[in-house]
């Protein structure tokens, strides 16, 4: 039997690699996934953490990812820097892109990064912050599939659509945020069907487009953008934006495409970045010391900034790993001998 | 007496640009003044049409604003185009930098205007309107002053930061959305408070942090942001970006410079802009077509675009110009006599 237990981080991080690696997947491709998903242990996300693992697989195992993808790196003379993902995961697209990203934005003052043809699974806040480690102001988004009706609508069109941004905090943790523009995470509504609890008004409506609080009848339905009008506007931004202007998937597009919510979805992704000092040249101030004046009042008047939970989690597991359950450790073994055969 | 009128859009755009030229705005300043607020009536958005000229006047009168101040342009190898408004109001300084910002952004495929040292009045939709007319899409933000609480906070920190975002829609009116990033404007508070009516709720929490209906309440305490901590992260990352990373002022330093929230504030302004077809190069699809898949499906099942009703009372007002009240025509013939002097 499998106890709880303490891992460190290097030592899941190997592990997380190698069940990858062991289903047929790249150096590259494993060791992008496994940042991510490692990330998300430590940072006590276990919605993005290692119960993201049979995800991939399945979608693997359905032939909707490519698992030896090369990400194909394109730049110009443009701001604009390309990753072609070729059907692989969006994160080594991501990783592939970033010196080139760093270096338009140090170039141009600002820069995009567009991935296209990727598999999407994980939250964007990995990639903010790893722009914000390079000194990099960032503001990423993507569509996913057809799950939210638009605001005034009764069907299922929009994605959940998240943005994540990330603003560079010398010394200390970046402000960051990221979260759905729908006013829950499927997976939330995900988790009360299967705790059978009803969820709260506002989140969904069912597939004749009356308000309901029946997870079931909700993920027949549709789930509502966050904030109303407002919500709805920012999510249609997304999709115009990260999937229209860029020529990849719109969310209904990568659900045809698809055909499935239970996979990831097939789509692009689009990530903007910031040189805040090339912003502030001549202007005789310090853009990091401005916003950190504005950032201590928020938190001085007792309000949290976004990811602050993450964070504290975060430098605990640093220090002394991340405890997994019996049944997560079962089920990481299953996978690091069985492979695609070890999904449940 | 003064009986309700309808005048020509250009008759009323004549009237306006003259009473700001009596009032001592050079000819560029007026001209930029009445193009958006004719727009504003033009639209049927009241609340930015010709009752603004006072407040613009009152700015001037207390030496908030320069009236003849040229803006000062200036372009160099990257993508940021900056134009030093030099104290006058931002609507110059937009239109002094629009050429080049579309210039910049036609070679680097995105490019970003910073207008800095401008006084703010209007709304962002003509701006945006304005990229899309030259085949842009742009997303446009800045601070106000701080009368917003941080979601979890007690205390008006966070301007009401609006954010606007355009989409060219070829052969129609474009994608447009604008909207404060606070669940209402203060406008509306103010509204409620003259009507003499309670707030809904959620809109506003009074002096010690209380949720409160009292517009007189909510005006002496925090408005707060849409959304919940979503909202409020975005209008953190408004301040971030268009205030700290500009070398500009925040919603808080902006009140504390002004001193009041009864003028127009002094700040800066963002504005991004993006060029379709190079963002969706060699991937051989038509980034407005593969829009308008979208859009229609949203308006295919019942629901409303962002701007369609400012939409609507432009084709009519283009035709058969604008309504005024009697109340209304009196004002323009006592500024048009007076100047400053005929403020109410």
């Amino acid at each position: 039997m499998h106890a709880n237990e303490t891992i460190s981080l290097k030592d899941l991080s190997a592990q997380v690699i190698g069940i990858f690696t062991k289903a047929g997947f790249s150096p590259l491709q494993a060791q992008s996934l496994a940042r991510v998903i490692v990330a998300g242990e430590r940072d006590g996300c276990k919605s993005h953490g290692i119960y993201r693992i049979e995800g991939c697989l399945r979608t693997l195992r359905a032939g909707k990812v490519n698992p030896v993808a090369v990400p194909a790196l394109h730049v110009d003379d443009s701001a604009i820097v390309r990753v072609d993902a070729q059907g692989g995961f969006a994160n080594a697209a991501f990783d592939t892109g970033l010196e080139a990203l760093e270096a338009q934005t140090a170039r141009f003052g600002l820069a995009a990064l567009v991935i296209t043809d990727c598999t999407h699974f994980s939250a964007l806040w990995p990639e903010v912050e790893a722009l914000a480690a390079r000194g990099m102001a960032g503001l990423a988004m993507c569509p996913s599939y057809a799950t939210v009706a638009p605001y005034g609508g009764t069907q299922a069109l929009l994605g959940t659509n998240p943005i994540a941004f990330g603003w560079p905090r010398p010394g200390q943790h970046p402000y960051v945020f990221d979260f759905a523009t729908s006013v829950a995470a499927r997976g939330e509504v995900e988790l009360h069907r299967i705790a059978g609890k009803p969820l709260p008004d506002g989140w969904a409506m069912d597939a004749q487009g009356q308000p309901t609080t029946s997870p079931e009848a909700a993920l027949a339905g549709a789930m509502l953008p966050f904030g109303g009008h407002k919500g709805s506007a920012i999510s249609t931004m997304v999709e115009l934006l990260a999937a229209a202007m860029i020529g990849d998937l719109t969310s209904p597009e990568a659900l045809e495409f698809l055909g499935t919510t239970t996979l990831a979805p097939r789509h692009g992704e689009l990530i903007l970045a910031f040189n805040p000092q090339r912003f502030a040249a001549g202007r005789q101030t310090d853009p990091f010391a401005r916003a950190e004046i504005l950032l201590q009042a928020i938190t001085g008047q007792g309000a949290r900034l976004p990811s602050q939970r993450r964070y504290a989690a975060r430098d605990i597991a640093i220090k002394t790993g991340v405890t997994l359950s019996a049944d997560e450790r079962a089920q990481l073994a299953r996978l690091e001998a069985q492979g695609l055969d070890g999904i449940s």
